[in-house]
C-alpha cells in the first residue's frame, strides 16, 4: 500500500534521522511512501525508502517539478501552495506523522477527514493520532489498522 | 476585518447556538464573516451575522454556488473538495473554531500556516488555539492579536 | 446574474478600453462583475463596473486578497496559481473574453465544460465563442443566452 | 520526458486507436504518458503505453485512486474536479492532444501558459496546436520542440 509519511520541512537531525528510518521501514514492508516532495522530513523519508530500495512519491506545492528532492521517483507538480496538504494524504492508505508544526497539523485534520489511520513520531499530541516510539511501531500499527477490516481507501 | 467562523457541518442544538451568536459578535463588531458556505456551524455563523446585519462570504467545495446555506452574501464555488480548506483560512484575517472534527482541525493547521490568530470555543484542544468561554472573548482575542502589531494578513 | 470577464493582465490600450466599457454595460445592466482580480482586462472590467455603481468580484491566483486590483469588491485569494481559471469560470453565469492569450483560452474551455454561454471581442477565434462587435452585444448575447430556457448555471 | 496526452473522456473507435497509437509511440520513443486517468483518450493512451512496455501517470478529478483506469500505474487523486486539467499539462514536458471537447480545449490554454510544446491529432483548431497526422509525426514534433533549445520545463 502508499503511506504518507508528514513532518516539517525543516526539521533537527534528530527528527531527520527518524524520518530517515521511518521511510526504510515503509519500503521494507513493501511500501510506497507518498509525501510533500521537498526538504526535512518530506526528503529523509524518500531517502530512506530509496536506501532500502522503495519507491517514491512526492506531490508539491510548486508547479515545477524540478523542485522535488532527489530522493523522489515520481514529482507531481500541483501550483496550488499549502492546499496540496489534502492531495498528500488522499494518496496514502494511512499516514505517519514525524513531528510538524501546521502544515502537519492540517494534514492530520485531513487523515481524519478521508479516515486515514494515522501514527505519531514525536509529532502533534491529538487524539486523532495513535502515538508511537518507534517507526516500526508506527508503521505495523497503520498496517494493522487497515488489515483490520478497515476498509483500505480506494 | 474578516474573520473566519470555522466548525462542523452537522452540529448539535447548543453548538449551533453558540455559532449562532459568534456570526452575530462578529458582525456587531464590523467584520465580515467568511466560512465554508454549508450547514451546521457555517450556516449558524452566517445566520448571526445576517441577523445583526452583517455581512457573510461562503466558500464551498463544491462546483455549484447554489449549494451555499441562505445565508451567505457571496457565494464561491470552487469544484475543490476539502481542498477548499485552506481558502476559507485564506480569506480571513483571523479565525474562531467552534466545536468541529477533522475538517476544522485541517483548518487550524492552516491558520498556523498562514499565521492566523485562531480563538476556539468548545474545539480541539491543541496549542495552536486560544481556548476561550464566550464568543465575545473570542472575537476580542483575535481583534487584540490582530491589533498588537501582528501584520494583518493581505 | 454574475458574468465573468476575462482577458489578458497585460494590454493594449484600444483593448483596455473595451474592457472598462463590457465591465460598465455589465454593471448598468445589474450583473456582478467576476474575474481573476489583477491587472489588465481583469483590472479595466472591474474599474468600469465600479463605475457603473456595479459590484465585483476577484478570484485571485495568489494567496494574498492584497493583490487585488483597486477596483474589486469582494477578493478572494485562492494560492492555486493558474487552476484558478477553473473558479472565474465557475462563479460567473455567463462569459465574455476580451482579447487574451493562453490562460483566456483555457478559461474558453472551462466555460464550455461547465456550460456557461461565452460572447467573444476580439479574442480567441474557436466555435465555442460567440464573436460580438461591442460590448452591448456581448451582453446581450450572454443574457439572451440565458434566458432562451437555458438553465442558469447553479 | 513526460508526454501528456490529452482528448476526451468518451471516445468513437477511431479516436481510440488514435490515442492507443499515440501512447504506443510515446512509450516506444522511452517517454512516461501522463493523462487525466479516466477513460476515453486517456485510457487509449495508457492502454497503447503499457503495450509497448511504457509508465502511465494518471492525475484524476476525483479523490479516488480506483477511479483510474486499468492501464495507470501511478495515479493521483486530486479531489479538485476539472481544476486537475492544469495539473495534467502542468506534469509533462509536452502535450499531445487527440480529438477532445472543452476540457482538452482548457488544457490547450494551460499548455499555452506553462509554455509546453502541443501537438494535435483531430482536434481543435487554434494556433496554439501544430496539427499532425499521425502519433509519430506529433511526437516527433514535441521532441524537437523541446530539443530545439526550448527549455525543458522543470
Amino acid at each position: 500500500m502508499r503511506i504518507s509519511i508528514i513532518g516539517g520541512g525543516v526539521v533537527a537531525e534528530d527528527v531527520r534521522e527518524t524520518a530517515v528510518s521511518t521511510g526504510r521501514v515503509v519500503a521494507q514492508r513493501g511500501h510506497t511512501v507518498v509525501c510533500g516532495g521537498l526538504g526535512g522530513v518530506m526528503e529523509a523519508a524518500c531517502e530512506g525508502a530509496k536506501d532500502a530500495g522503495g519507491d517514491t512519491i512526492g506531490i508539491l506545492p510548486t508547479d515545477r517539478r524540478a523542485d522535488a528532492n532527489e530522493y523522489v521517483d515520481v514529482a507531481i507538480a500541483t501550483g496550488m501552495g499549502h492546499s496540496r496538504n489534502a492531495l498528500v494524504v488522499m494518496n496514502g492508505d494511512a499516514v505517519v506523522a514525524v513531528d510538524g508544526g501546521g502544515g502537519t497539523l492540517s494534514e492530520v485534520g485531513f487523515a481524519s477527514v478521508y479516515d486515514r489511520p494515522i501514527a505519531g513520531l514525536g509529532t502533534h499530541d491529538v487524539p486523532e493520532i495513535r502515538a508511537c516510539e518507534t517507526p516500526e511501531e508506527a508503521v505495523r500499527y497503520v498496517e494493522s489498522s487497515i488489515g483490520e477490516g478497515r476498509t483500505a481507501p480506494p
